[in-house]
């Protein structure tokens, strides 16, 4: 599918302030992608299609994780997680993409995983500082992102489960196995 | 093996200091079978040998959880946690413990893990919250024992996962999981 049709079909999908976040997401993560020499172009790719579920009924994310054994537990889990893997399957189903490198990057858009590729980094992290992102620490994090991919997201990751304890929500064992992952990377550099 | 002999043994593989944390988390152990029901004898029974390993050197922790194929991918995660299950090992071969519920409290009685029995949960909070404990939050987490176990440990598990953060420490996975549990438990009441 063309780049202009994608973005005219996603944008179908979701309120119109959803559509300037996923703006954000888009410039975000090519900028992410020049900083640490990563592909513009797919990240971009990744970046429009992260969010075309977001707004899915509750009962259809959960039809199609069961129905098409998108796997990592994730019904087990916060709802929140749970348009990142049926986006990643909207994204090859109705979309054609099949770049695993960019499914990946939508399917832990939200919840991080261990090993992450660069791409899932980028993606990751555009969606948590694109500009319209107000919320404490942001700024903190943007700074660390003019110099560290990995150094930002553990921070984020570890905002994120911060929150998720203070508003006693369940915490996904990938998110934890990302911020693992994340320390003890740069424990190592 | 009698239990003045037990004590005797174990109090020579610590220091005083931390023979005298043992004694708080003995006697807690009690309180808090007797307060919700659980077995004071085996709280105690695990209460005296939960600390066993604990001063045994790094490379002997290592070597008995490797070769004794103690499983749980300890070795992975922080040094801190190895004297848990080294601990067990410990209680059942030395000291003939063939109490798989005592032995799962010594085993998990730092990191915690999804699903722990009431035995697991006393001797954890015991331990947690023993008199000797001084640290910021500790009070709260002992007036929340006065009513509920889960919460108790909850509350302390959540603490000590900021801690790790903190101090830029793994997060042990299992330890998740026991948070994810009780938040889940505690939700259904």
């Amino acid at each position: 599918m063309e780049r202009a049709e994608m973005i005219e079909a996603v944008k179908a999908e979701m309120p119109e302030r959803r559509w300037i976040h996923t703006e954000g997401v888009m410039a975000t993560s090519i900028l992410l992608a020049e900083r640490f020499g990563g592909d513009p172009e797919r990240a971009e790719l990744a970046s429009i299609l992260h969010d075309v579920a977001k707004f899915w009924a509750t009962d259809r994310l959960a039809a199609v994780i069961a129905d098409n054994g998108l796997g990592d537990d994730w019904l087990a889990y916060d709802k929140e997680l749970w348009h990142a893997p049926a986006g990643a399957w909207e994204a090859k189903t109705r979309f054609g993409v099949d770049d695993e490198d960019v499914l990946n990057a939508i399917r832990f858009h939200t919840s991080g995983r261990g090993g992450m590729s660069k791409l899932e980094k980028i993606v990751w992290l555009a969606d948590y500082i694109e500009p319209g992102r107000d919320f404490p620490g942001v700024d903190n994090i943007r700074s660390l992102s003019e110099k560290s991919l990995d150094s930002a997201i553990l921070a984020g990751l570890e905002a994120t489960i911060g929150v998720l304890m203070q508003r006693g929500r369940l915490i996904y064992p990938l998110t934890i196995e990302a911020r693992n992952d994340l320390l003890r990377s740069l424990n190592k550099e």
